[in-house]
């Protein structure tokens, strides 16, 4: 089986490819071509080394995508994208990146099979961005998409892309709409979301981390490892049991920051909690304010995806597969 | 006031440029330019000779949106489309017109607004096949757009695109989903959608026509006077009252075929009815099973749009503008 990874280098990406290297038949029959492309060549785990190519490349430039479908991979996970905040601050870059660049993708295995059939199956990640305030309680399996930023927009677009590209048979599509990534690894950054990873990951490390919003702001979340296990269970899951609409908002948590933080206190202790340091940010508090807090994932629970139903679980998660299972003295 | 009709040569557009020959304010301000754009120039009324000026045009040619822009139109109706059943059997040619054209269109505008301000009111004309089956009873405001054909996938994407771009403050636009209309000027066509029009308009000039499906058959249905009306009102409607979610279903009216025929006999008598000939045709059958029967338009209803509420006022209006007010004989 050939698997193409676009986004490889990103964080799902790494985890994805380690994952991988850890299980080989993680996404069905064992692989005998990866290809890991990214803008940055992305790094290739020991195990894989024997059938894996990293490819520095920009889906975005002419010729990009061809290039890639060439070689007529079996199952192709499109993970690139241009971030909200950079899609949001650069209009032509959001549009080219995460609308242009994954049509000329859709395109490419489109015309890959005039010449001879070609139907594979395309994972998308796509994002609860696709909706926008107000919003019900629960937003359902039904419920329309109506972006507030240009990143949802592509998305959404997308996502519309890939339905029809797969019921005219040019490919066999999923839309897997992601949770809220928490823990997220690495360093804070400054993306609006960043304090809901920050204050577990840094006091988790023995580190200082600043929430700007209050205790009772509510959102939905999975773990990095969550997020992998979307894409490993889409890739074998039998996709004519999903019908005609092919995007699928992705079981998650619903849970408030001082839900977060009681869990940190469980798995930490007090010490931890310390670290937390509050700095109310009525910037961030508004922009959050915006963010779907909690939705029914009827369909894609039915089809077997599942994710944490707790903090602990998210907490756990992150520090098993981050922290070595070590927390700090 | 400058006004561009885009489609003008099209059922819709035809009947607008007749409306303002009688009404030049029916837009709001009086009209010192009028550009109707079209793939065929189109045909231009007495009354507007003196300021208009008709344009054959392929929106989707290099260049031709940048054209039209030029001249900074305050009001922009997009009309032209290719329809569904071309856009479902030539895949290129739907995108490349309902999708590419389009964007162009709204690219041009953003970009000529880069030299000097310029914001344009855009009304575009979707359509109710962004919905597809299975579908609730009566298809709300917040439902979601899973459409089942190439072209209804090209208008739920324009419908994004018009959303984003008059949050982004390029344009001001309104996104027009119109009902089925009904009933159709001109000859029977071989669109699955005819015999709605058909079974009334034959009849009504005396002459027979063909019901490929059974009585019970629910649409969703409005007169071109109302489609016209809806282009009328949302040229002046405040459009701030709409708020980000810049896409609506028209009123209409829910109608089965058999309440269609009852109509035909209380204004046109037992004699019409009997010109229809019933020939079930399975394969229409099938088609029209999977269109949607009724919706509650309530947005559009609560900010002033309207359409008829009986089979009897769609055929009154008929009779009036295009029959001259004669009945046959």
């Amino acid at each position: 089986m050939r698997v193409l990874i676009i986004g490889a280098a990103g964080m799902v990406g790494r985890k994805l490819v380690e994952r991988l290297a850890r299980e080989r038949t993680a996404l069905g029959d064992d692989i005998d071509r990866l290809t890991l492309v990214d803008v940055i060549a992305a790094p290739v785990p020991v195990p894989l080394g024997d059938t894996t190519e990293a490819v520095a490349l920009d889906l975005s430039q002419a010729g990009a995508a061809e290039r890639l479908i060439a070689s007529r991979p079996d199952i192709i996970i499109h993970l690139a994208a241009v971030v909200s905040g950079e899609a949001e601050n650069d209009f032509e870059k959001g549009y080219r990146v995460n609308l242009d660049a994954t049509r000329a993708l859709f395109e490419a295995i489109r015309r890959e099979g005039r010449t001879e059939p070609y139907r594979p199956r395309v994972l998308f990640a796509s994002s609860i961005a696709v909706f926008g305030a107000p919003f019900p309680d629960k937003i359902g399996d039904e419920f329309f998409s109506t972006p507030l930023t240009s990143y949802g927009t592509q998305k959404a677009i997308t996502e519309l892309l890939l339905s029809d590209y797969t019921r005219r048979g040019f490919f066999d599509g999923l839309g897997i709409r992601l949770p809220t990534i928490c823990i997220r690894p690495g360093k804070p950054n400054k993306a609006a979301s960043g304090f809901f990873s920050n204050i577990l990951r840094e006091p988790l490390a023995g580190e200082e981390a600043v929430l700007p919003v209050g205790e009772d702001v509510r959102h939905w979340f999975a773990s990095p490892r969550s997020a992998v296990g979307f894409f490993v269970h889409a890739a074998k899951l039998d996709l004519e049991k999903v019908g005609p609409r092919r995007n699928l908002t992705m079981p998650g948590l619903s849970a408030t920051v001082g839900e977060e933080i009681a869990a940190l206190g469980r798995i930490a202790g007090e010490k931890a909690i310390r670290l937390i340091r509050r700095e109310p940010d009525a910037a961030i508090a508004r922009i959050v304010a915006g963010w779907a807090t909690d939705f029914d994932a009827a369909r894609a629970t039915t089809l077997g995806f599942s994710a944490e139903t707790s903090f602990d679980q998210i907490i756990r998660a992150h520090v098993e597969d981050e922290l070595g299972g070590r927390l700090p003295v």
